[in-house]
């Protein structure tokens, strides 16, 4: 999803009035970023608080290529790196996953493994159906077992758009939340839903109903799963118990567009891509009786805060035997602090870009390659801005190209490297970027090899369903990462 | 002003508390256009119910030409046109006009020569200074006779951007409300500020609080003003029986952009051209206890809405002795209905596109041309829509581009014409433009003729100031309009 897909974001269709309602009651971040243009990096320092450079989550197979986790993918989240549900523990959290999990999906590498207590959802995106022979369809599972497959028990008519996925999750999110309520037990839930990834879905009440097609189909069932999940926290008394935090893993997918991609409002590019339409997203924070009502708080935040701000709100300390690059954000939500701090933006190990305060620096420009731009795949449709929206990689590490995002929200006019502003914004952003490079530590990359082995061919519960599929023979490949 | 300069359009920044709130108490029409991509033939419409081909708001110089009303034009606003002021006189109502007519500035088209009762502004806009030889600087009026120029008795700096003409302005419409509410007149007032507009300018107390640079100091100041005379109107008890509205008269300037220049939101191009981002303006409804609050209307609304409209709220009806193209939206905001009806989009007297429901035929495509865009004139920096945004004027009459502004507002992927979608786009669209086309009487061409001896040389009251200059030989010329 993104940025601009919200009514309150400006999405002229407005369509979200669920979502538009949590913002007039909560707080409203217009700065807020994921810590990748893409999903399971993003996913991972969610849940580590910590940048994906760091948590392993990132390649090196070629210069600053995006990586995740397709079902080819050997590595995962490493035991070494601390989840927030594990942590979570440590103040008698019980804690859910419900949706895409995206941080490896061979057995070791699952959410039951890494501190979540419950599971229901998938190990990797819903591309398919597949022919069970090349590759297999991917697996959904209960918890510590698979209970079917997608396009098989859990079907997605690719044609029509008809899934029934998204309800599913709604109604494991409302059960989990009664059941936690009833025990008076405290809880973290993780509502991972992904309809607005292609190939998108919506349920049948929802299909059609939408000006925008059938990714406005899928927003409006995310935004009224979110009313319905935000009323019964008011009807069981919760509410003012319970922080809930909107957001997204990466900008809109405008290589999907228009019929399956959404919209990044006024920001260059989308998703894959380290302008401002990849990585910052919409935001919203809920927390009737503490955070006030009808606030904005331009506090440049970033997904990773919420792993900080989740141990705070559990009285908890985040762990000090590792580098932690979220923020705390109640100061910002409670009494409107604001705090200065970088926010980095990289492809794979490389450093492409940092925001600091109303400046952002580029470092390295690129959509993707000549090749495939030329195959029609193209991250910025309609948009081109010489010398920025590059198809070959742009180095600009001595002078890079530096935005002033609040006169240039859409990263069209560099600065001249000639003014007093550019100067004084490189001089501020230098040292903040080689203090974060020099005390950098990149964790194993754990995206670099793939080995069709590993598919979901038997993962754990297939025997009971039948459903287990003989794996090829092992030949562990470098991953290939186009862009 | 464009259609995202607002935060309830999805500013990022989010500087517009007062028109925020002015839409959280009235309504929000994401759909609603001005009659042309640039000023004088927008606010013409505006005052007239009427498209600027009828009223003569248009040049035939060249093909599918913006013109307006620059100091050396020779024509103006017919005294064959009725205009909103003149109307509501027939109800009993006194008008004022603060800011910019754009209407004509000799004198026979001054505004209290057709209706209004009170004038405080400009008959052109700010550029300057001039020499007072080449050119003379605008004149400021008073009513009938000037009372200063730009650059000399209301001083703007270019340097600093500081003006007080918006606190002048604000001045002008809180003393004119007073005055009317204590006399118990009922009023019209058009507060036609220009603040945005290159040389864009904001007073002292605003210079520099926007994180948008100067652009975002005038927008804050016209935030303030419009906060301030709602705020009056609800001090007088007068708010329950005062309409207001706000919009703008195009697009932003995106060739100002970033400095003196705004947002379009998720729109394509700016101010000159007739896609989105020239023609779709911010718009909000305010009257409480008759709109209800926080409410969006996804009519199609159109500027010259607001004539009939506004006589609607008068108890008169619009004239019948011409064709009006202002719809009464009282059904729109006090009952939610929704009216299907066009929106065209000109420019000069061809016919570029049209929308109607979610689709937009373009009948011609045109931005500027190659040589002006060499020279760096680019109405649509950063954007480039392959065979849509283009730099030689390509006519598509036959088979238009359509595109379905649901699911692609930003106008960048036309619908296949071999597709059943453009075809049943194509059928319901082609009878209405027919139908316009067939009875459209243009008017009389009033922007062809230039003439250097119309200029501002000696306004009414100059004598008085000694403020009088001579003007050159009358030497009546083509006007040149390049794009």
């Amino acid at each position: 999803m993104g940025w601009g897909d919200l009514g309150v974001y400006g999405e002229p269709s407005r369509e979200t009035p669920n979502l538009d309602r949590m913002a007039a009651e909560g707080m409203l971040f217009p700065n807020f970023y994921t810590a990748n243009p893409l999903c399971s990096p993003s996913r991972a320092a969610l849940l580590t608080g910590r940048l994906p450079i760091r948590s392993g989550f990132y390649t090196t197979n070629g210069h600053a290529r995006n990586a995740y986790t397709p079902q080819e993918i050997v590595g995962g989240i490493p035991d070494s790196e601390l989840l927030l549900p594990a942590l979570l523990k440590g103040a008698g959290y019980v804690s859910k996953i419900v949706g895409k999990w995206h941080l490896g999906h061979r057995p070791q590498f699952h959410p039951l493994r890494h501190g979540f207590d419950e599971w229901f959802g998938s190990p990797n995106c819903h591309f398919g159906p597949y022919d069970d022979k090349a590759r297999p369809n991917i697996p959904v599972y209960r918890d510590q077992e698979m209970v079917g497959r997608f396009y098989e028990e859990f079907p997605i008519n690719l044609k029509t758009g008809e899934a029934n996925l998204t309800q599913i999750y709604l109604q494991e999110a409302l059960e989990f939340i009664q059941r936690q309520q009833a025990a008076h037990r405290p809880f973290f839930l993780y509502w991972a839903v992904d309809a607005t990834h292609a190939p998108v879905y919506a349920s049948k009440p929802f299909l059609g109903t939408s000006q925008r097609g059938r990714y406005g189909d899928a927003i409006r069932e995310l935004d009224d799963s979110v009313g319905r999940i935000l009323h019964l926290l008011r009807d069981l008394g919760i509410a003012e118990n319970t922080f809930v935090f909107f957001t997204s893993d990466n900008g809109a997918a405008l290589i999907s567009a228009p019929r399956q991609g959404g919209s990044n409002g006024p920001f260059l590019c989308g998703k894959q891509t380290t302008f401002e339409g990849g990585m910052r997203e919409p935001a919203i924070a809920w927390w009737p009786g503490h955070i006030p009502a009808g606030q904005v708080s331009h506090q440049l935040g970033s997904i990773m805060d919420l792993f900080t701000t989740s141990l705070s709100l559990a009285g908890l300390e985040p762990p000090r035997d590792r580098a932690i690059d979220g923020l705390d954000l109640l100061p910002a939500m409670l009494q409107g602090h604001l705090t200065d701090r970088p926010i980095f933006y990289y492809r794979g190990n490389t450093l492409m870009a940092v925001t600091l305060g109303q400046y952002k620096a580029h470092f390295w420009t690129w959509t993707n390659s000549w090749e495939e731009f030329k195959q029609g795949i193209d991250f910025c449709p309609g948009q081109n801005v010489s010398g920025v929206t590059t198809h070959s990689q742009e180095e600009h590490t001595k002078l890079p190209l530096i935005f002033h995002l609040g006169r240039d929200p859409g990263e069209r006019f560099p600065l001249s490297i000639a003014s007093i502003e550019y100067l004084d914004a490189l001089r501020r952003i230098t040292p903040v970027v080689q203090q974060h490079q020099e005390a950098l530590v990149p964790g194993q990359p754990q995206l670099n090899v793939c080995n069709r082995a590993v598919m979901n061919w038997a993962p754990p519960g297939c025997e009971k369903l039948g459903k287990c599929l003989t794996p090829p023979e092992s030949v562990p490949e470098k991953c290939s990462w186009p862009h």
